[in-house]
């Protein structure tokens, strides 16, 4: 699959395409990077390596299971500061100005001319080739559920967490329920979303919804990344396995 | 905007893209185009002049409302029956053996190939190219309501129509419940489908409700876009533009 690139760093990746599995997993807060052409925004170094800026360990978590669920899996290669790919264009949130507690100056004054080069060169080219890469396996027959993989802070807004896996949905509830209900092992909450997340995910309802796919947003605690990143997606792949099968 | 085309007929069109109209419309079976390269899937000449093959009447009337809303105008360019762009991919209407009492030899033993072939030249293109026109809307800021043209056939497996406009909406009501309302002029029916219409618009679940924005469906019976089409929508638009502003 070849993706539109940005400076150095492609728009987005797809990693085995081919799969057989019966799930596409995607992950759009993969990577930190700036690509020369839009610049760090003024970031300060602290805020690149954030949670603002992406979801450390989803990507490898995302390839873990993508491995285990033998799924076709596609990346967002650029941060999510620059446009976040689960938020629609006109979204606030899409080329946000503060993201938390941290300041985003070079969102400040964008112009139109800005807003719609971003839309053109990551939006769009991202929601097409996943787009294409599920209308193609539903040409084929193929059984498909979509999972978005996502890691959150345990620190949000000063506030520790302890919930370590939170799922969440759009219109059908089926597949995330049962994914919760068989996560005893880990503490888990569905569509518990943090305090400002109120927008949903604009993936699953561009995607999933409309195809009439099960699916499921998955958002792990990072620090039990950090620590045991391969322990952890051991202990998810049969679960989701589980629930993709019984949805 | 440049369209992929398929033999002589482009796949789409947009028209009055640059419109500064506060919606975008669609119109999916604007055409009973065959081009060569799919021939004309065995049908007869009855089927392809039929409602099977495209809604008589419904470009003529989009496109004259576009002109009155300056709106933009996305249509297909081929026959529904080679695929349908109002369904996806998967769905058994997408590439129909039968559409009510039309048989469509060519679709009865398509392959993956051919399958694959359609979605990649035909649902994906169209879908891609109205993402693409609503997303840079948005981001440029611009209100934006999302209308689709179709027309139904006042004979509907024997049965005559009294109905001469259904208004139909997936998630948010409130464009269509305000249409339906102020058309008293029309003998108008909202989220009143025929007897197997089930599968709700693909076009606005995929492009509408991930987006928020106000969208509605138009069904006008054909008989009366025959008899006076400018007259329908002189009609229409002024209706359609309260019910967008009020929405």
């Amino acid at each position: 699959m070849d993706a539109p690139v940005s400076g150095l760093a492609p728009v987005f990746s797809i990693e085995n395409e081919a799969g057989r599995g019966a799930a596409v997993i995607v992950c759009e807060h993969a990577s930190n990077h700036f690509a020369p052409e839009w610049g760090d925004l003024g970031t300060t170094a602290k805020t690149r390596k954030s949670h603002a800026a992406f979801d450390p360990g989803a990507l490898d978590l995302a390839r873990a299971l993508a491995r285990q669920l033998d799924a076709p899996l596609i990346s967002g290669g650029l941060s999510r500061l620059i446009h976040d790919l689960d938020r629609p264009p006109h979204a606030p949130t899409a080329m946000p100005i503060v993201s938390q507690v941290h300041k985003i100056p070079g969102n400040r004054e964008l112009t139109t001319t800005d807003r719609l080069r971003r839309v053109r060169q990551i939006y769009l080219p991202f929601h097409a080739a996943l787009s294409a890469l599920l209308a193609e396996r539903l040409a084929l027959g193929m059984p498909t559920a979509l999972l978005t993989v996502h890691s959150f802070d345990p620190v949000y807004f000063g506030l520790h967490h302890n919930v370590e896996l939170r799922v969440l949905h759009d219109a059908d509830p089926t597949l995330a329920r049962g994914l919760a209900k068989a996560a005893t092992g880990f503490s888990t909450r569905l569509n518990e979303p943090s305090g400002t997340w109120i927008e949903g995910s604009h993936t699953l309802a561009r995607h999933a919804t409309p195809l009439h796919l099960r699916h499921a947003m998955l958002e792990l605690r990072s620090d039990l990344l950090d620590k045991d990143l391969p322990g952890i997606a051991a202990r998810l792949a049969p679960l989701l396995s589980g629930a993709i099968g019984a949805a």
